[in-house]
């Protein structure tokens, strides 16, 4: 049964999905069969309560005085997320943070796979890194135009954000994973992004040292 | 005069503050002289009665039929962060995401210097990198001990994470800004953690393709 959304759930909630998702993960990798809402709100920093109202907007998947079934759970949240339906994802930009992303993130874990990459560098043009190719970027229009893919994730340099996300809009990307320091607002267009930036998570570190 | 801090202020908007913080700058830098909390509002895709309500939080730094002084409002951001008191970091883990963050992220920017960095990789340590030297990883504790730095940039492998985190806490570190998948919860000693999880902003993107 495929999961509906917009069904007016609120941001915030569908932020916190995510978090979820991962400990709920870890659990059922620890052979954890079922688990309260309290001991999750105890290992997760959260209340029970905000945990049950959470999960009570995707339907709520637990059971009075048995709290959740956690194989269960996690293939509820992966379907919300639509982990599921593998995507794919190209990334340009191949400098150290596309190269981090090549060789150690998970992307089938986030529900994508990584299909090509692409630079503008000759050295690296036309080699194979962590399975993918690297193209020359001058070739990405007629590349996502004849294999669409579903998202390009953004790892080049700032200034030259704004001008390739116009491109791979026009050839039909449908979101991007954008790391390049320059917010992008492409929800107008109907293209979610997501602006990654350390900065703010460092400023907040930052803020909250006594 | 010094910030305030602890006047009730939500978790929620204090998260805010680095955004705003990254938008009047970069119209600072642009030599924006003032602004309404309607073109910011524009700007930042929020409203300008959200933006009013965060700024008075912190006592309101605009005036009405002017708008905000982009300069007096950045030093003030920058001061209610804490930015100007230019803390030491250091960085345990030299892999992909180290390097990228040691060689190309501005931390002086989010208010500290890198003053070294630690691995336990034989080719690298002894040598300098972005500026800063690499040291063997077991000499981590007593330079702690020793130089007193504020926070540790965790960028070593997952399950090194705990172990390290309890030891750092133990010799007088005062956060920690962790990359390394695990999140940390030190909230109860009075250690703030900022825990990154990359792959919870792309499920948040794969939810949000239609």
């Amino acid at each position: 049964m495929e999961y509906q959304k917009d069904k007016g759930i609120s941001q915030a909630v569908i932020n916190r999905i995510p978090r979820y998702y991962r400990y709920i993960q870890d659990l059922k990798n620890q052979n954890v069969m079922r688990i309260s809402s309290k001991e999750l709100a105890a290992t997760m920093g959260l209340t029970a309560s905000q945990i049950r109202q959470d999960l009570n907007c995707f339907g709520g998947f637990g059971q009075q005085g048995y709290g959740y079934n956690v194989e269960k759970l996690c293939e509820e949240l992966a379907q919300i997320l639509g982990l599921h339906r593998d995507r794919k994802a190209i990334i340009i930009g191949v400098g150290n943070i596309g190269r981090a992303l090549i060789k150690n993130f998970n992307f089938p874990g986030s529900g994508f796979t990584l299909v090509c990459g692409f630079d503008a560098n000759p050295d690296i043009i036309g080699k194979k890194l962590g399975g993918i190719e690297i193209q020359d970027i001058s070739r990405v229009e007629d590349y996502v135009r004849k294999n669409k893919p579903d998202i390009a994730v953004l790892t080049l340099p700032r200034t030259a954000a704004p001008d390739i996300a116009k491109l791979l809009v026009k050839e039909g990307i449908r979101g991007l994973w954008n790391f390049t320091g320059e917010d992008l607002h492409l929800e107008g267009l109907g293209i979610p992004v997501e602006n990654v930036h350390f900065s703010d998570s460092l400023m907040t570190l930052c803020y909250r040292i006594d």
